[in-house]
């Protein structure tokens, strides 16, 4: 049994839904572990995880509307504030979807689903580089 | 230290909760792992995973119906419709539960508290086949 | 590789999140494994856990606001109410934040970012004490 560690950074250009799952795939096969379990765990507070359809780019954009609708920017009772009206909201959507996610790794790739892909969603408006932790441990 | 990969399939016959803990805990036993970790992953993003109350049924109930209200179908600015009108709400609901959870696995069994069941949370109409992958390591 | 289980005991007093980076982070360090993946998994469905913001205290102020009024008590509609006006609205919390969560640890310290905390999100109005189970895995 090993394991690895690995990191990405992922640079957004505003809210929505980036695909990672190209060098999420790409790092796990580089790893020499056929078997095992994968963890990817972003390391902020106002983006997150989700693992979503791959297929009709208009579930991301529906997706992102939703949580737009839900959690609105300038609701009038937010006292946080200060980081701007798109702050606050980041940091609900964030606890409303996943700050980590683990995928069993079989055959030396992703136990993913056919129409799964792995996101980071970006909550904030202004671009930013996200930083992503992977963990690997298998044989 | 070892591993073992499993996977169950789980028929589920329209919206709500399905408890999969029997058959989570028999499979954990049949593996002779008796400390470690265990992470159940599902295959889709129209069903989704959940640990919640294994005792009162109103609980299942009543949880289905928030996410009905919460998340409604025929939802009118919708794009993602040619599935469905239980499609894009599917989505949606499996993004705010859980693709992934893991438990820990003690003295040979599962790490949960007294009142706490794991489902399977299906947010589609019509019957499904669901893939849940399972993985142990430990020792 | 090696691994080690512990568990967290957390008096709750209300609603709200409370800090358990400290007592986490601890523990992580009394178990000679410098490298590896800590998880964290709360025995309950009435309370949850959440990694968010350590900065500013109106964040946790206004997510618990917000889910008070996504998830009202005393919702008309709701049958599980024997067990008090706030008993429903915590297992539909708990189901929208996490059971469970889990860090990578990278020189002997977990791999969270600078402005990340881990949280119990307490659901209930009434005192309880959380158990929470810790499994660490790694070398």
């Amino acid at each position: 049994m090993k394991q690895a560690h690995g990191e990405l950074k992922v640079a957004t250009r505003g809210k929505g839904l980036y695909d990672v799952t190209r060098e999420v795939r790409k790092w796990v096969r580089g790893q020499q572990i056929q078997s095992g379990l994968l963890t990817i765990f972003i390391q902020h507070t106002s983006a997150s995880l989700t693992i979503q359809e791959n297929a009709d780019p208009d579930v991301r954009g529906d997706l992102g509307e939703f949580f737009k609708r839900l959690v609105p920017e300038n609701t009038p009772w937010f006292r946080h504030t200060t980081e701007g009206s798109d702050d606050m909201p980041s940091h609900i959507r964030s606890t409303l979807t996943s700050t980590q996610v683990s995928v069993p790794v079989r055959s030396g790739d992703l136990g993913l689903g056919t129409w799964q892909a792995i996101y980071v969603f970006e909550h904030r408006i202004q671009p930013q580089v996200r930083h992503v932790l992977l963990h690997l441990i298998g044989e």
